[in-house]
């Protein structure tokens, strides 16, 4: 159920009946050859997917993160920490005050990680919610899959390569790259990540097929609908 | 070019003969029967359409803004001020930093008036810029196209009716709603706009022709990319 | 009843039989060849005038607004907007710490329409609350007069020429101004806009007879009276 | 030289020769029984009767200030902290950014020293700037000759109450007030501190002669004007 | 009782039975040949001290404050004001979170006088508490006592100087160093600060016998642990 | 070489031959029986013992975090996200000011992580800087000497109770406490976090023998001197 699809009446007769709804939290930033979107696109799809059977709400995705260290690639937007998590403050308020009590937000990206800090301040603040932070593609078992399918993959890789993500007309690399130095990597200004990653890519190959995309898939899915459904406060 | 179907690499070579960008502002908010997220599709959609022949990319658009007067309607989401106009001001930042110097905010809620005014503050910090904030619905040719065919219009009536925001299996009222006191509501906390608004039109029928709502869509695609090929500091 | 011209004691006798005040909102900017105080000048008097005979305090005002785009007019002083909002919220906190409960917000300069966006922001974080927010040169009936007098007015035009805002020995040009192209000035940095607008005058005669300034400021201490008088949430 | 007295091609001329300038600070307080503005009319005219025969452009009173302590007392008005600070340094930016570069304020309330922290912050951002923040009323020969007179004197005791400050039809005790404990007293939340208080007073009597004041107006008037005159930077 | 020498049950069982706690403010700032910490070791000595027969908890000093007059002198580090009071307030609001209602902080340093101001704030955001700001060094009867040994005395000079606070190995100056004009001073940015102060004394002899250094001490912890006794709102 | 025990002539003349610098960040929070200083003590000791053979400075321990989900817990003090950020990012740039460019920030506290955030977009801001956050408790040598000893390890467990951490008179728990569930206690506010920690250990025994801790300690310092010798940008 997502809320764009659907009107104020629909939502308060939701909430007559639940108190969960799911955020999502993207970013706009490169990821090699990919859309611009991929954290955005994938953090949103994951939500509804997981949602869909259960009728959960869920609330338009957060498009812009913290992502400061790609700040030189073109197309890349980051917020400033304290923008952010007061931007995710005020919508947690907003929920809250409508009645949501349970609420996962699915993140779709590292550098929000300040979010899930946020999180857990606001319930102090208001400690009749119960909050979930969910990296969804570093979860136990999603990170699992994947690194069953293949162990290098990262950021940019083929683990972000969904059909839902790829863009047409764009021929993408064939090599494995080897894994970047994360550490000395987040030591640096942007303009020297810039200089160390090239294409953005922290190390993989570029694509894998479908069926493994989907495997991957069906088991993050299945991984968030189980936070939705229970091991809530 | 919508920026979530590019790539940074794509973004960085229309850099080298372009520095135009749209930002689309919308708001989750209540819409009487239609979408929660009216403002944030038209805001998009008009973006979209308007650059298309043009190639400026279109970023993605904030899907939350401000509207504290609406709070007490299930699904609506207010942003604080200040929190807003800091979101702006980095996505600004953002774009600068990149090498955008002429942009244009496409704005789809009259709350977020204040992103208007950081606009201008912004261009003191940042005086190789050129911002225009751009109220697409109410920019004067298309306020005279809306009030040539019916002058009775506002929020969440037949004017923000289009095929891309009104809902699947939503029943309408047929009749015409009387324009509530627009200068009294604004001097009302949330729960006492809800019990003078009711379902949340602000006054007018709640539906026209599809034709009648396109001939207004061509004209506002018109008035916003006439803004972008034009009138530039 | 000025607020600087009495003592705690008598506000304090005030408040048990009423809850109503007045907020006036200034700027200190170029005026053209008028006083840099003009905003403040006339919101105050027309906020004091308009009390008068109901005796309801007029708070001092806020001598400073937000002006970015005069910047590079010397003695013109702008405050950012998160200064800004914070400040209304602060004296409009204390306003109710005291038992007012019913405000008019008197606004003397357009670029403070972010205070008028915080007052529907501060209802929704106090609703026992009425605030208005009064533009009291453009409401609606001192607008007409001000056009069936003479249709092209404008900042710092002949329309804020009153004998309290002029300065002695002080020449005034005689001829009348065209209007400056408004949309395209709002896309320029301060000193661009310097540079189009020369003396500030944004369009219009420097200054009409003192008659005609007279019965538009009777209309307007008439019309924001009638909202001191009536029409609270 | 009262900014509000100018427009602004007079202070353009007086930066081609000057770059000095005041900014008072007041506040909207209790003062016993004398008016609610007590700080704002002594710093505003203590600045003006200083700077006149310089020639020194005074710029408009801030009349909101700090004061937390006083807010069980109707009327009074207190910003918050980070609210002041912001304040000031936004004025400060705006007399720097067109040439200021050595500035006098002239502070009428003690709660409002964080702006002279302020000011010392501020010229480490700015170092071509000079600020001297000036408590008017306890510089060394102004508090001399005021303990000259009479040692007992305090907030809202004889020594504020001049022809400017007190309000025609208000009669005032006779008897001298002891000295509240202000120790004690910045240990007490606003209730309690108007328990303690009970009229505002803090201590001494409530009028002396004017010639007394006058004697104490000149003193303070020649103190302020040495200020402008030298020591700077 | 040093917070840092027990766990969270002994302080627990401390609340049962009393609701006082210390907070010491020191600064990393230069100190001339003395210890960059000067004023922390002296505010939390202090603490500890006068505390100690009470049983009183004294919590780990804040070592960072308000200094940006020396910001040029190697490893001195000044905290925004904002941030200051930011830090200040959150560690009152934990204090009060858990129990305890009168709170004194020790406070060492004079540029931290805000954090003296927002104490008073918060006391009117939380009026079920009293705090006291308390400047160890110059209160009254440790004041005096210095003065009594030597009116000479000021930041870095011998009144400073402690075992506790004077380094090995280094040595100090033995004439008396005149005293800086410290209303000049207040007005220099911080390059110019370092050039007219020299070492960082602010005039006086840099070293006296440690047997004054103890009267001294123990003159300035009877006063504070006064503070703590009694007083109280 | 801690900067607590140095003066600014010494931190000048360091400057001269190098730009590195350490800070660390403690906590002060419940850590079950041990000290509720902990965090503090460990990052800056690890520093201290770390640094000692390079002659880097170390700065005082920032001694209070983020750790909201203990505020229930007597004597712990969360500072709001916002704050700490603040705080970080002022340090960092007083640092620069004097000219250190490649800092090393030991981090003893989970919660502290918004710094590492912070310190990346600090980097953007400051391109000719090089900032490492290094969480000295969970770098991969250190953990893997942990798990080899006992894999069952966490906040408040034997693993954090040193010679220096302990304190004298209590007596210690000798079972061995299995796990809590950590991502249940995420989504708990502060009071039912307490409920489900009891003591305030995460899982595994509360004391191990000096020697293994001994042998942790040198791992974790080497690993900390060898961020210090390279792998700067």
């Amino acid at each position: 159920m997502k809320v764009c699809d659907r009107n104020w009446q629909q939502v308060e007769a939701y909430l007559k009946t639940d108190d969960r709804a799911i955020l999502p939290l993207g970013s706009t930033e490169q990821h090699a050859q990919l859309s611009l979107s991929v954290d955005t696109i994938l953090s949103e799809k994951i939500s509804v997917d997981a949602a869909e059977p259960l009728g959960i709400p869920v609330f338009p995705a957060v498009p812009y993160g913290i992502t400061p260290y790609f700040l030189s690639y073109p197309g890349t937007i980051s917020l400033r920490q304290e923008t952010y998590i007061r931007l995710v403050r005020d919508i947690l308020d907003g929920l809250r005050h409508q009645g949501f009590r349970r609420i996962l937000i699915v993140n779709g990206h590292g550098g929000n990680q300040p979010a899930g800090s946020l999180a857990i301040e606001w319930m102090a603040d208001n400690p009749d919610t119960s909050v979930k932070f969910h990296n969804w593609w570093n979860a136990p078992l999603t990170l699992a899959k994947v690194q069953e399918i293949d162990p290098v993959a990262s950021h940019a890789s083929w683990m972000e390569n969904f059909p839902w993500t790829r863009l047409a007309d764009v021929v993408l690399p064939t090599q494995q790259k080897p894994m970047v130095d994360l550490a000395y990597m987040r030591a640096l200004s942007p303009d020297k990540v810039k200089a160390l990653l090239g294409d953005g890519n922290f190390g993989g190959y570029y694509q894998r097929s479908d069926e493994e995309m989907q495997a991957i898939w069906d088991v993050a899915v299945e991984e968030t609908r189980a936070l939705l459904e229970g091991g809530w406060a």
